[in-house]
């Protein structure tokens, strides 16, 4: 049993495995697949239930995909997932974020988590209003 | 020395702090000022600080202004911060937030935490492609 | 088996759990238990291990006694540990923390926590000189 | 005084350090120290007084011993701490976890930190019967 | 639109809500169903899709249901979800667990997370052994 | 577009960020800037703002400035953030930290993640004293 866990590349894949990397990139478009699915590979039904979840939820819907890749960004900064990070902002800058758009966002993570521990600190009661 | 901090309203608040909640209701064209605030007044110099730091940093720029209240939401969510998701949703929704976008936005939040952690616990490389 | 774990009362409690009472309040030199300890002792082992543990970190060493209970604060602020929160601050304005010095605590918590996000975010290089 | 603390080897520890060591050798029933233990030896009083804890916590109960290996790496993996994930993935393999047992372990810590997060952000309210 | 997101009843449930409700309480062989279910109705795509991977993660597999239930718990309080830790404590209970188990549960929680930040703030050095 | 954002060097800056780079080392009284600032400096509004931020907060006030930075260093552990630990720690020992305080501040921060683990898993009520 290895103590690590390669990526498992297309070649080396199990047809079940494979059919999940075939479906990732006919989705996006694309001739490869990151490693995160590669990884995920070694156990076949979490691939294919991750995947599934994903396409669901990053498919097209009310919020556009440029901002869902944002918000997974604002995530992943604040959970400090360095890979999630280099990879939503790759697909963010694939689909069009701007350098200046990347660093108003950076800007509201920082922010955001100053005034959530702010409020948290000084167990704000909530406005009447809110409610 | 009170062990709470209340909320300090316009009426009790000094003039330093007065002119704050006047830039507060200005700027956002409204009549009142939510609790944050009047808590965070208690110190006059962070009132006044944090007001001018949310005020360039989610005031206008190259992100659509829901889009940024969506943001603090998905972060707030992460971060358990109770308060924080009540008022940014209130005022997500007052900048056109439907129902289904709401939805789509918590779908996101969770299951960007899931892949977050899937991904922290196997210990990712990072793409070349994504350097 | 009771769902809630209430705590227990000095009266109500085995000799095992008064012994720990009766070294707070000893150690402390106060006449009362909080609810903590209170609720700990469903678990005598844990109640006696972990008030071993915070009689020695927090007790006399090289850290003033006033800057460990504001320690313990800007811990529990970016935790979002409210009762952990409430009963450090009355420590720690037991131990002379004035209203000014609570502010000045509370403005770093937030800056941190925004600080730490934007370098993990950006991913930045360990400078040499640091290491 | 060195910037970064580098792990003590047994020659090169103090009696006081080399008697923990030693315990943890003879307790575990092995014939190394990991480097958590060796970095924290720079501080010999909390070197002994987590180890205590550990060997209390982790000692014969009522959790089997592969459980409390799996729990711990489950609360890693959510914390994001690296080493804790390698070691403890260690600790558990080498106490018969198998790989399925990984994956199902993992699909579970992601899927908690999905949950966990939707429930916070709609702020659910708890049913009667689980208090 | 409300504010709020009430739990919706079974009565006042679309048929689509209401299969998920039925094979909820056929797969725990009980009558009733618990709030998360009920709030996250408001959108039955995510109550659909959510319920499927519980489904799947925690049903049948290599890990004992109990052990299922308290890896759920311990990483709901290290995350700091009330609601979860509530949910999962009641359905841990009913599947056996003990109160001393609960309490041996609780240590390895904290133990972890003090451990966890011990790691992270030394910067320990992952072992060769363990990779 | 880059990927990634490299830290950028003082010759290679432009007026406004080297503005920026001059006050922080006129009031830090040094002759270089760590990379956390040469990073940040690919988006100057946002550069010059968190250290208007930082020369405020960390500035003289009512807390000893080594206090300050072990509050950093006490929250920087907490979330996890590798880059900001050993800044700060370095900035720490440059006001005189010894490494007997450092020891004590690191058994705190383990000490205290534990205990709010514990106190939320338990969700021990408010003593009314607290209030």
């Amino acid at each position: 049993m290895s103590a690590i866990r390669t990526p498992i590349e297309y070649n080396d894949a199990s047809p079940e495995v494979r059919a999940v990397y075939d479906d990732i990139m006919a989705t996006r478009k694309t001739d490869w697949v990151n490693n995160f699915w590669k990884v995920l590979a070694h156990d076949p039904a979490s691939l294919r239930r991750i995947w599934t979840n994903i396409k669901e939820v990053m498919g097209p819907g009310t919020i556009d995909p440029l901002v869902k890749e944002m918000l997974y960004i604002a995530i992943s900064a604040s959970n400090g997932c360095r890979y999630c990070i280099a990879s939503h902002s790759a697909a963010a800058r694939a689909k069009g974020m701007t350098e200046a758009q990347y660093s108003e966002l950076l800007a509201i993570v920082g922010l955001a988590n100053e005034t959530n521990r702010l409020v948290t600190a000084l167990d704000v009661p909530v406005d009447e209003r809110f409610l």
